[in-house]
């Protein structure tokens, strides 16, 4: 893989400007977001232009032995069909939903049975094209960077509200993916002393039990039976997003709740903000569905416990949905070295 | 600056092996740590040996506007003594004590009577020679990851243990400035809920109140008061070496105090762990005087708060001590796209 990288870095190198452009519109990537239940795939243009999307299930058989060889048969099927040399094709950028180190190798997935292996080299040896991987919250975090609401800014935070809390932290234009691909996992910072039930992670009060659309739900859960305090919530199926309806009504329990959500999240990203400074958070997952509205309630809290100089971060909301994974995982090899 | 730079690469380039090695010996950078009484000044060869090593007061006059001349004039003298020519010397690395961004633009340093300006900019101006610049801890860190405790690792945290608690992130082996000079500033993490006292930041419940060495006479006054427990830290004027003295001595109330600053410190250091994943803390400054038994406080609830798969980060100690800003500040012109 590295030596088809340097290949085509010293292509780059050999062609001037126009030409090289050109070149580049001419070549094609994709982009893999692996998921637990499906996996996504994207055909790029060299300029990160979306040729084509579709989606395949993911295997769970076999401890997920058979999930990259799927994935190389179907990019096969797709060059054939559209009638693409592989030699056109620059690369293939993945996404992977677990810790993943800047060589590609996987600390395990518990979602899909995988155990601690190199992903880049094995799926580069079935498809014969350079692999680069990430972790998927990364990955989409570079996403928003290259194509999104982050589009502008190279030092950015992507959180990521979604079942859990996911981040991606880009500092200067690429992704810290950590020692052990830890890095970005902002939904595991331990934020309340006085939780008693566990993560899923296995600790006790980290911000994702908080900020999360199921941590919503838990905190909406709390407060409508601390009193009999009158709300729509009562009469509804909890959710963020019939709390957060129910913020936009008027409803005082819900402020009350998203407040509660604001106060943990804003905390949150006042301790990353003093880690890595960057100059916007990204906020996107489900729960960022429901607004700007939600900026109204980190950041009062932001404010409150960042330092001085971190005060002036901007708070943007991600903008490719579902195909910040895809994206993000072509921008891997697209975007790469630019 | 960056033309020279340039230049000094395209050198590098032309030449081949064994003649570059021998180019990069007879080559000399200087380091510079500013502090707010006391500016230490180094002399280094191309390898990162010092030769030679003294200090300047700190003049403070005028909003401190006659450091920068002061520098320019001690680095002339120098040269001189030295007998050597200005061709010979690649740059000047600057540490300076307040936040900084990549381009050596500081925005304030309160002991320094400094406003917002390029620091790299002007003092190149001044000696006619390359400057690159970093925030105080950010390059002591560097330092400690080219020549001292952290030699070997590229991902590291530093947490300097002083008057104040401050820090340096290194990612890729490059420092972590933040968009505003705000990166590694972890004696602000928001840590405790309930303080009552203001941070010298103005916020409330910064890890800096805990787990520098003032931070640990606070909480060994708390302690004291709060029952009559014997102690031989009674007898004593309290300082964080007289602290851990008494640990050592197999003191009871002092291993309470302990125990409290290493909770403190080790949720720190795990909420940084989700952020960027180090390899390795580096743990420096005053405090870190105590040696290894620090570790034995911190350790047990780093684990505790961290997130699993960083649960294997390392700690070591500083090595460099008062040497580790000038080491650092000339590491950022000699180890620079080494």
């Amino acid at each position: 893989m590295q030596g088809c990288r340097t290949l085509w870095r010293a292509d780059e190198m050999m062609i001037s400007g126009v030409v090289k452009e050109i070149e580049f519109v001419n070549k094609y990537a994709f982009g893999v977001d692996i998921g637990g239940t499906t996996i996504k795939l994207g055909l790029f243009d060299g300029e990160g232009n979306i040729l084509d999307k579709w989606e395949i299930p993911t295997s769970k058989s076999v401890d997920g032995t058979q999930i990259l060889p799927d994935i190389a048969v179907a990019i096969e099927v797709k060059l054939q069909e559209k009638e693409i040399e592989k030699s056109e094709v620059i690369g293939v950028g993945v996404g992977v939903p677990g810790p993943v180190d800047s060589k590609g190798t996987i600390y395990g997935a518990d979602n899909l049975g995988w155990g601690v292996f190199n992903v880049a080299e094995i799926l580069s040896s079935l498809i014969s094209l350079p692999v680069k991987v990430g972790n998927d919250a990364n990955v989409a975090a570079f996403g928003e960077m290259w194509k999104g609401g982050g589009e502008g800014y190279n030092n950015l935070v992507m959180v990521t509200l979604g079942t859990g809390v996911g981040g991606g932290i880009i500092v200067g234009g690429n992704i810290v993916s950590g020692y052990a691909g830890g890095g970005g996992e902002v939904g595991h910072i331990h934020i309340e002393d006085g939780e008693e039930e566990p993560c899923g992670c296995g600790n006790y009060g980290c911000l994702e039990q908080y900020a999360s659309a199921t941590g919503i739900v838990r905190l909406a859960k709390r407060r409508l039976m601390k009193d009999d305090a009158p709300s729509r919530l009562r009469s509804r199926k909890l959710s963020a997003k019939s709390v957060f309806d129910a913020v936009k009504a008027g409803d005082e329990v819900a402020m009350e709740i998203a407040d509660e959500f604001g106060r943990y999240l804003g905390k949150g990203l006042a301790v990353i903000a003093s880690v890595v400074n960057p100059e916007v958070f990204v906020i996107g997952g489900g729960v960022s569905k429901a607004g700007e509205i939600l900026f109204d309630y980190i950041r009062p809290y932001f404010l409150k416990y960042a330092y001085r100089v971190c005060k002036d971060t901007k708070f943007v909301l991600a903008t490719l949905a579902n195909d910040a994974g895809i994206c993000g995982a072509a921008g891997l090899i697209l975007n790469n070295d630019k």
